[in-house]
């Protein structure tokens, strides 16, 4: 039986209880959000994951190789990085290289959910082996996304949202950056080549068969995501949302599980809105948020660009956020722009856990509180995101008093007070 | 005649109109603003700034020596750094060495205005001289800010508001972390010790003459700003906010100009009550941010923690942001952190002018909009908040196509969708 349909008939799935008992909450809870589609239980091997209402917002991490860089230790090593660092799933987007060896070898080594996106492979194959991207066939491309569903893979972007409606739109309100999303682009090249409508569109039924047979996640992509602020928020984004919330309502009628992508490129006090939106056209699908950017001028930054982003979707409702690391816009990530992007985007999904009044999201900071009170750094090390930054700092230079840092040394502020004060903590 | 006092008569300065100027808005209605203490101008050397509402969001960077690393050479070299990434001021919080001889070095070397922290060296004295901080006289002290303002620092911090009075409700609601504010933490403690009222507050008319002397801007400093999440928000520091709405007017009715300066640590969610409430308590005196850090779990990233929440404090209406960087809390920052937290804060003071509305705070963002569609390199570096890093990345490996980068290559979505759609871009 499907996991959504074993929380609409009210049985308490294995995945549902693993969940509930990671997230500390009633299974039952759970249960019930699985069952109107406002949580999804995404299954790795024999683990469970799940993302939505009333769950701590979780990250992903995208890995994989691109045309000109196709190393697949490189990979191996980002993903065991990502996964370090606290990534939730990992989404291998490999164009590079042996797509399939890529894939099921990111499968096997990976402790962590594993997403793809079956439309680069298709569009690859085919320009490689048709000699056009114009030539996939509709079958090619329902092919690619079955081989990815039983290869293991828990969860699958596919851009069914991109219409010839939408690209009538697109052409009636140009962009200042078209089209960003790579899926998007093959597709609407598709499109325009062939004259023809999506076929993750006009056969929306063939990607319930699949997902309904590997019981897989299907995450509704945004190709028509803004690609840089000028663009946010606009009429080809919003008619592909409208088109995902129609969507979205046919898979749950198949009791398909289903995450909605949103942008990309929105300036902060667009993001409430954009939250908001998603929620409501989609009703309560969890938001999984590429960024958002918040700013287009930083590249090279983008970490902290999207973080900003992040943190404030994540606090009004996203569920799942999407990393972005330094190297964005620049050039294909290495293990130290995994490791940025990964510890940027796990702290914004925590300020956004603590924005949402997630119950003990602040735990770990007041422990943090009460050990910097205590100058106990031993204590701040193991609670530090970080602990290994941690050190590099703490330790780079040696402090006169043993119990200070070197930031204000002697002249410390809390032992100052604590002379006078006393230490009116409350240490358990 | 003072800034203010002129504004007040309707007289346009040369400072209202050289910030004018620079912000693009028209010297009237800046000079209103300064009237009404909704924006201040400092003045430093012959140049100005404004900071306040309908202004650029400006930043802070933070240099000084401390007690347990006192290299002037050094610090000098942070403040170079710090201007070079965009700082709009810098204070010296130097606690160690020659403290007179540093101010007066940076003040020499500095293109920008220079804030300090008078008890710091008032503390400082009185501990070496006379054995013990309680041992500081009232005169002590005002002779410091007097010695301060003379040497031609543009603002000072000043802990006005730890009252007696917030003291004793500090008590009666104790705090995770007592007082973190070095400035506060010099204040009660002598407050303490003494059992005296704290000078800044009892003697506020010496205050005001020194401001007056010299039209030195005052910074209402927050000595009672929350040290962690734990404290956000609390009865404490809100005592203390609302004696420095007091205390503005009466600066004001000396016209002479006040910024406000609020927390620290504080949950996203909170961030937005906490700008209403200063700009309502304060009179639209302008608002200037220690971050605020958004959660405590992140030592070494720092940055990325109070970038969050000052992209969504200045969103909200704050005008100031005081840079954090990843060394905080571990120990004094090195250039390489003063670039780190610089560059962050800049792009949260960017993200918040785009937040607030500001006109034509998008342009930067839509000039990279159009140079990634035309995949122009050189000109993608030219807007980008720090060419260095750009290069740093986009050169570290070579794509195959010229035109594109390594993190997509052939299959880039822009170049891709280009043949089919064409490059709708206005270009100018």
């Amino acid at each position: 039986m499907l996991e959504k349909e074993m929380a609409v008939k009210g049985i308490i799935s294995k995945g549902v209880r693993y969940v509930a008992g990671r997230e500390k909450i009633k299974p039952e809870t759970l249960s019930e959000k699985v069952a109107e589609g406002r949580a999804i239980i995404l299954k790795h091997k024999n683990i469970y994951l799940g993302i939505g209402e009333g769950l701590k917002t979780k990250v992903n991490a995208n890995i994989g190789t691109s045309p000109d860089i196709a190393d697949v230790d490189s990979e191996i090593e980002k993903l065991k990085t990502a996964c370090k660092y606290g990534a939730d799933t990992v989404m291998d987007l490999s164009t590079g290289g042996n797509i399939d060896r890529i894939r099921n070898l990111v499968f096997e080594r990976s402790p962590v959910p594993i997403g793809t996106v079956p439309i680069y492979q298709a569009a690859i194959e085919s320009i490689e082996e048709k000699g056009a991207l114009t030539r996939m066939e509709p079958d090619d491309l329902f092919r690619v996304i079955e081989r990815h569903a039983s290869s293991g893979v828990s969860f699958t972007t596919l851009h069914c949202g991109v219409t010839l409606r939408t690209l009538e739109r697109l052409k009636k309100n140009p962009r200042k950056s078209m089209v960003v999303s790579r899926g998007g682009a093959f597709l609407i090249s598709w499109m325009i080549g062939n004259g023809r409508e999506n076929p993750l569109y006009e056969s929306f039924d063939r990607v319930i068969e699949i997902a309904k047979k590997y019981d897989l996640v299907i995450s509704l992509g945004d190709g028509m995501r803004p690609g840089g602020l000028a663009d946010s928020t606009d009429i080809s984004q919003i008619d592909e949302l409208l088109t995902l919330g129609e969507l979205t309502k046919i898979a749950w009628e198949n009791n398909v599980q289903v995450i909605v992508e949103g942008p990309g490129h929105i300036p902060i006090n667009e993001i409430p809105a954009n939250v908001v939106l998603q929620k409501k056209i989609c009703k309560g699908a969890p938001f999984y948020v590429l960024g958002p950017l918040s700013t287009d001028i930083a590249p090279g930054y983008d970490h902290i660009t999207s973080a900003i982003g992040a943190a404030v979707a994540g606090w009004y409702g996203a569920d799942y956020i999407c990393y972005v690391t330094p190297s964005e816009h620049l050039s294909l990530p290495g293990t130290e722009d995994v490791i940025e992007g990964t510890i940027a985007s796990k702290i914004a999904a925590h300020v956004a856990d603590i924005g949402k009044g997630l119950a003990g999201s602040e735990d770990s900071d007041y422990r943090m509180d009460i050990a910097r009170t205590k100058r106990a750094w031993q204590e701040q090390r193991k609670i530090a995101i970080d602990p290994g930054k941690f050190d590099a700092y703490y330790k780079q230079h040696k402090p006169s008093e043993k119990d200070v840092c070197t930031m204000c040394g002697k002249y410390c502020a809390i032992k100052t007070v604590e002379r006078y004060l006393g230490t009116k903590v409350s240490i358990k």
